[in-house]
């Protein structure tokens, strides 16, 4: 399949979606996204299964604070950066690039690196959703190492690590350099592994089902309800879990800030037309939503997926842009299979974001009765 | 000149007195250059003047928290693993080590990289002394870039700061990797530059400097005046400035922490036989001694040389050891001409480490009036 400069905005408004908050503001992504589609041609969205076994594939993506992201964009050559700068160490060119989260404008990057450089881009990712730190990317997950990993920034500074053993400790590295040179920001070419490893370690499916997503909110704008029967339709032959609004509410409070290089926030909502029958939703965020709170009663937990829809216009609302009196509607996803065995939920639970709670997948979790 | 195994014990003595408190503790130092000059022969210790135009010399030294380098020493192999990350990413080999400060550990580690690599060492460095960051080295400060700098850790993990604009910058990130994935500590290869530019930038003649202070240490014992006696005699024919005894007195108080991958703090000495004549002394540290404050009276301000000798050994007392009780001569000494320029202060001024004071060298400040 090519992607073509028409299916960016629909490849967009899902890769929004499936960033559970997080992402950053695909905007700039989109129009950047498109004008290099029409500069460099369509880009081929290929199979993992159509990959040589010792085929190249490199996980691109940006790192950084969403709302940093949005207030100063890059210059749009990190990417060919980072690119060039690992291909010279490794030696060799890289034969297809990959997501390493399926949301916001990473979902988009890799098909603006790729378009330049006449790369194909796998129809995959590492997250399946969007989530703020690199060793939760499926690939270190199932045991790629992250490094030899190239992150350059805005002004054309570069690092390379060569050699990290934990993934854990090179998001950190990562993070530090994105906030020391790039003032919060930076693209990293990571995980350089086979296509025979990314057939095993990737989420398959994920960037074609960006563009479906985008196309069914497109088609039903703000119809919500018609919109998840046909999601919970689209999911069902895919290896994500159950679909299932999680609430409908205005929000009353927004109290975040930017530390660390992340946005962290608590949204509060309350229901329609309450009588204190429905207490508040509490969605926590670390760049992403990652749990919903009803009371003490959870609704969704990381690493399910929490999307936030505004009623008004039908689409995403990330968390960075949230804001009181927007009425809008949660929605819990079950996370894919590969995010959810014992070694994902190693680094993805509830617990590796400081939260207290067990995960609990949302097909056995209680169900919003007010709903 | 070659340098011998016999050389070392000199070697490390005078490195310890030149990091002014700095540097890092010297025997594992002394005990692992001395045992790599037995096995692979001498060092050859080479003037400037004798590099060839366009010889490749790179600085290596290590850094972090001296307290946690003394606590947990790394493996011996990170210079070696960095220097052969750097070869590999600039594709040709060094020709030439040189100390990035001639203090402490780090006048040694260069001589115990080449022994194995059979490489010739420069006399000369980087500071002249010791001091906490990257920036500060006499290369950054007359144009040579920090990058492409190469940086390794204990365990085997390699970092490549391919191009950083700003070695303020590169200096945050190798500290940020030494303290994430060093437990606090890295060695790094870096500064790569040519004969040429070697000779320059560079503090000339300070390793060689280093041996002879070490004999005279070695000489005198704790016959404080006659070595400061000889000091001023040796020093008057260099680049550096003023030999001043600063004040003789015990160690009353010592308020101390690690943070953010530097050692923080202020030791007040008490005059001998005091009548309430001779203020105490205040010396500010981070890493090294920076300031010598009598009251509201400056005695010694950086880029000058604070250097603290213990009475009862004649030995030099690194900032990290210095404990209540100790009975010691505080001496200053004023900073190489390099480390002197308007340029250089714009780095190493009292004002780059968060002090009040403008800089005013040694030669211009009054004397303490009871020694």
């Amino acid at each position: 399949m090519l992607i073509e400069a028409a299916d960016v905005e629909a490849l967009a408004l899902g890769g929004a979606f499936l960033a559970t908050g997080g992402g950053g503001d695909t905007l700039i992504g989109e129009l950047s996204t498109t004008a290099a589609l029409e500069r460099y041609g369509p880009v081929p969205l290929i199979d993992a299964a159509a990959l040589a076994d010792d085929a190249l594939v490199v996980a691109v993506g940006a790192s950084g604070s969403p709302t940093i992201m949005q207030e100063k964009p890059g210059n749009g050559q990190e990417a060919r950066w980072a690119l060039a700068a690992l291909e010279r160490h490794l030696g060799r060119s890289v034969d297809a690039l990959i997501a390493f989260e399926a949301g916001g404008m990473n979902a988009l990057l890799p098909i603006y690196a790729a378009a330049e450089r006449r790369l194909p881009v796998l129809d995959a990712d590492g997250m399946g959703r969007a989530f703020p730190e690199l060793q939760m990317e499926s690939f270190s997950i199932y045991g790629i190492s992250a490094t030899p990993l190239a992150a350059a920034v805005e002004r054309g500074d570069l690092m390379l690590l060569d050699r990290i053993s934990s993934s854990a400790v090179a998001e950190q590295l990562v993070r530090q350099y994105s906030v020391v040179a790039g003032g919060g920001q930076c693209v990293s070419a990571e995980h350089p592994m086979t296509g025979a490893q990314a057939r095993e370690v990737s989420i398959l499916g994920t960037i074609s089902l960006c563009r479906d997503i985008g196309r069914l909110l497109l088609h039903h704008g703000n119809r919500i309800d018609a919109f998840v029967d046909d999601l919970t339709r689209l999911l069902a032959a895919t290896h994500y879990g159950e679909v299932r609004p999680l609430y409908r509410g205005k929000v009353t409070d927004v109290s975040r800030q930017v530390r660390d290089g992340y946005d962290f926030a608590e949204v509060r909502l309350a229901a329609f037309g309450r009588s204190g029958a429905t207490p508040d939703l509490l969605l926590e965020v670390k760049n992403e939503y990652l749990t919903a709170m009803l009371g003490d009663q959870p609704l969704a937990l990381t690493p399910d997926l929490i999307c936030v829809l505004d009623n008004e216009t039908g689409r995403p609302i990330t968390a960075e842009t949230i804001r009181y009196g927007q009425r809008v509607t949660a929605i819990g996803i079950g996370a894919p299979a590969l995010m959810r065995t014992p070694r994902a939920l190693e680094v993805v639970a509830p617990g590796n974001f400081g939260f207290a709670q067990a995960y609990v997948p949302i097909e056995q979790l209680p169900k919003n009765s007010q709903l």
